[in-house]
Order: C-alpha cells, then structure tokens, then sequence
C-alpha cells in the first residue's frame, strides 16, 4: 500500500483536487477552472499537468495508490458520468480516461456518495455503520450508508434523496423535471423561492424587503433572521419543518443512526435545527422516536470535498 | 450442518410452522391458534408439543439446523418482540424463550423482512441482490434487501415502509397514531376506506351500493371492479396511483433492480398493475424511469409465511 491518495472533486465550476494521508491530513491541494474546458481531453491535460507538478513538489511521485473522483452523476459501477447537467462535456467513461492518464486505479462516485464516505473515513460517522449524509447546498444531495457500506443500488445511482416528493400537490417545479421535490424547499435556492413566495404573498414588514426580490439569497435570509427578522426567521422554521419531516420518511426506510447535515444551510444553527427537530420528532414513526441523532458534518468545508473524495481512492482497483 | 430447518410464523390470529429443506421443500407444517394462548409459557409449551410431534412422524428428530421466526415487531438483533400490539402477550425475548425450548439456535425478524428473505431464498428475487418487498395485507409491510442483504437499520427495526408518508394534508389516521401513512391507502382495509369514502362523497351507480357500507371489504371491491362496475374501477385507480407513486419515491433511495409484490391485494392483476406502473412510470427520476421491475411473488401463499421465517433458521446461530 502507497501512503497517499489523490482525491479530486469535480464540480460544475472548479475541480478541486488534493493529496491525502491515511489519516486525513491533506497534504496539498489545487484547483482548475472546470467550466474553462469544453473539450473534456483539454480539461485532462491540464488537470494531469497541475496534479502532477502538485505531486512532485511534494515529493509523493510513485506515492499515490489511487484517485478517487466525486463529480454530479458519477456511477460508482460503470465509472462513468453520464446526463451531468452541470458538466460542460458529454456522457464520458471518467474513471477510465483518468486512469489512463495517471497510470493509476480511479473509483468515482457522486459528491454526496463520496462526502458521506469522507465522513465515515475522517469525519463525524466515525465508527457509525449506518447512517444518510444530506449535503444542503445549491440542490439537496444524499449519501445512504447501510451496514457500513455505501448504498449504490442496482445501477450504481441510488441515494438521491434531495428528489424525494416532500408535497405531492401543488408542489414547486424541480430542475429534474418533477414537482414538489425535497431540494426545492430545502437547498439554498429552495429558501430563497420560499423568501420569494412569502415576501409576494404577505404584508408583514421585514428586512427583506429593502432587497431586490430577484436576487435574495439563503445568506440574506439568514442575515435578516439573525437580525431578528420575523418574517425571516418564518422562512427557516418552513425550511426545518420539511426537512424535518423529511427526515422522519427517511428514517422508516433505513433506521440511521444518524443524520449528518453538511452544506451553507446546515450552518443556520437552531434557526434550522430547532424546527427540524422538533419537525422530526413530531412526524416519528413510534417504535423510531428520540432515536436518530441530527449531527454536523465535521469536515473542514475546504477540505471537505477532497476529502471525500479521496476516501474512494482507497479502494480504487 | 443438519438438513431442516423449522420456520414459525406467528400471526396474530395463527402460528403457522412447518419443517422446510434446503430446497424450500416444506416438507410438513402444522399450526395452533395464538390468540388463544394470553399466557406466552403456555402458548410456549402447545407450540413445542405441536411442532416435536411434526418433527418426530417426520423422521426429523436431530436433524433440525435451526428455528427462523417471523413475528410482527420481531428484532433481528436483540431476539425480542416489543410493543406487538396485534400479539396476546407483553414485551418478551423471543428467540431465546423458543431457543430454551427447543434446544436449537433461533433468529427472528418481522414478517415482512422474513418474506424478502424467504423470497430471496426459494422465489422470486433468487439471484436479485437489491430488491423491496412490498406486503399488501390487512396492512402494509416490507423488507429491504440492498447487496443481498436484509437491511435491519441501526436498531434492527428498518423497512417500515407501510409507515412512509404519502398524503402530508389531511392524511388518513393511521393505527400507528400518525396520518397520510402509506398503509391506510394501499392495504386491503385501505382499499375498504376508499371504497366507504367514494360511496358517501359520490351518486354514480356502483354494485357496492348493494353491500352494507360498513362491512365492505377490498374482496367485495375486486369482485365488483371484475364484473366491470366502474367505480369500484376507480378504487383500483386510486389505489394503485397512490401505490405507484410511493414506489417511485422509494426508488431514490436505494435504486432496487425489482419490486416484489405479495399478499392478498396483490393478485388484483391488472387492475391495479396498470395504474401503478402507469404512477410509478410517471412519478420516476429520469435517471431511473423503466429500470424497477414490479414483479409477483412466487412463494405459495400456503408456504409463504412458513418459507420466509425457516429461510431466516439457516442464518440461525
């Protein structure tokens, strides 16, 4: 065994790519403009160029084990991407063409697939076997893990729980092309269109409306509650309650030891986590009440996609 | 290893249990009522007089591997039954009262989790290694198997899925004390409540109008819906739709190569396979659409239950 992995963690602007110990210390890390590369074999060649000259500045050439890729749509079965809406290239076999170039074992999966593995390596599931990471971020992704493993399903693309029906009517459109998914309520842009909704239909007075509704953000909504802002602080108690409930369907599926939250909005403190607590435990399945902890991811944000990622370059083949 | 098992499936009206090889041959089976023993010892000591004499006119004395039960609420990891509330008896640690008796090693799990394993075993889902078992009877149950493996959650209490949310608002009450629960709709006595609510709200014709409202049952509706009568149609529709819906949701989560439908509503044929594939089709995630297979179970309803738990005796130790 080599004492190094590289994890790289493509996302739809940047791919930021690091060398890790066994032990989670990341050792070094850079970063290349994804969107910058249309052509997927440009995109390679600076990739191999910036990871290389990373490598051998810190003396890891011949060091590294495997890569570990987390990137949207990564099938952790066929190593390929394919149908990645945020990605600038067509349906391509990731794991291979990057094992090609590195002349080194590549495993890929998706980035919650991949921070939940982060998690369990290095972070808070430490010694959890069962557990469902949700990452609140621009949409809701999840990562299931069950009996200590990684939930991949039958075709490699199971866990995508930000696109659970959470309002079967009248719910809002979802970039998936379905209606009243989980991600619309509760990523950042879902509490940005609850802000939008509630600042059109009510009358009450807030902070928020010295904005352009346009352009209001899940930060805005947070500065205004932390201002006191009741209307505000309304947004995040309709935000934790879905979750909440969320939460509770879940747990009927896998009875998780834990919830871990990662993601901007998981950094709301109670202004979230009071209302999806006290969601959950009101919408619990008896036999299941009081049982599943709702914990923070312990990963340094900046770190925290690397990380993850690099925790599958372990068992690249 | 020993070439029988003893399976025990204990209902709240009957315990059936049968001597099973490793075939899934039921070699005998035999049953006794529970609901007449309000004394756990006694019902103890009828079914271990019932079950010798089965084993003994069948040339298995000695040759017994091991005791598989299924029991509504059964724990797989702690061997207990607990708040049963369709079972005579209080609290009590099941497997190792029946392991005392019998002198053989025993594991139990709930009925349904007990079907998936018998399913997996000697049915439908042999060579499936991700697959939901869906149970429609007098309620709604289900056995998760993700990577060949029942998935039993932290607590050893997961696969509730008869308990998943379907209607948020205004849901039906549930006997699990909450609303809206899957089972209250696509159960037989769910089938019952829908057609009673169509009958009051609605002034089309039916047949069912001939029955006392009270006391119709999912059979009366099939019958009725067999001799063409439209809304009893409906309630297939209806039943089926909401059906669909749920396994499309359940499909995010662990992204199952089939599911397994069993019990006495799921021989509606295409009454309600229509509807649901049609609302499991409609409702599915792009990624996903035309990939979960719905399939029949293939265990004789007569052995089924017995099947299911012995298949759990070979696990037994």
């Amino acid at each position: 065994m080599k004492p190094y992995v590289l994890g790289i963690d493509i996302g739809g602007t940047n791919t930021v790519f690091g060398i890790v110990d066994a032990r989670g210390n990341v050792i070094a890390s850079s970063s290349i403009k994804t969107g910058k590369y249309t052509n997927f074999s440009d995109y390679l060649e600076e990739l191999y160029t910036e990871a290389s000259r990373l490598i051998e500045s810190n003396d890891a050439t011949d060091k590294i084990q495997g890569i570990g890729i987390g990137a949207p749509n990564a099938n952790y079965y066929t190593g390929r991407i394919d149908n990645a809406v945020n990605l600038p290239w067509p349906d391509l076999p990731l794991a291979q063409l990057v094992s090609e170039k590195f002349g080194v074992p590549v495993a890929v999966t998706n980035d919650a697939n991949a921070a939940a593995l982060g998690e369990m390596t290095y972070g808070a599931a430490r010694g959890l076997k069962d557990f469902i990471m949700i990452t609140l971020g621009t949409g809701v992704g999840s990562g299931i893990v069950i009996n200590g493993q990684v939930v991949y399903g039958h075709d490699g693309l199971a866990g995508e729980l930000g696109h659970l029906t959470v309002k079967r009517n009248n719910g809002r459109q979802c970039n998936c092309g379905r209606t009243g998914c989980l991600e619309t309520y509760c990523s950042a842009n879902g509490v940005a269109r609850t802000a939008r909704e509630f600042l059109e239909i009510r009358q009450d007075p807030s902070l928020l409306r010295n904005l352009d509704i346009d352009s209001i953000t899940s930060k805005d909504v947070y500065d205004a509650a932390i201002q006191g802002d009741a209307l505000a602080k309304e947004i995040f108690d309709y935000t934790g309650t879905i979750l909440g409930e969320a939460l509770a369907d879940m747990t009927v599926f896998s009875s998780p030891e834990a919830f871990i939250l990662f993601g901007g909005l998981s950094k709301s403190g109670e202004l979230l986590m009071r209302p999806l607590k006290e969601a959950m435990d009101r919408s619990m399945l008896s036999i299941f009440k009081g049982k599943p902890k709702v914990i923070l991811s312990e990963l340094k944000e900046a770190d925290a996609a690397v990380l993850g990622a690099s925790a599958l370059g372990w068992e690249a083949k």
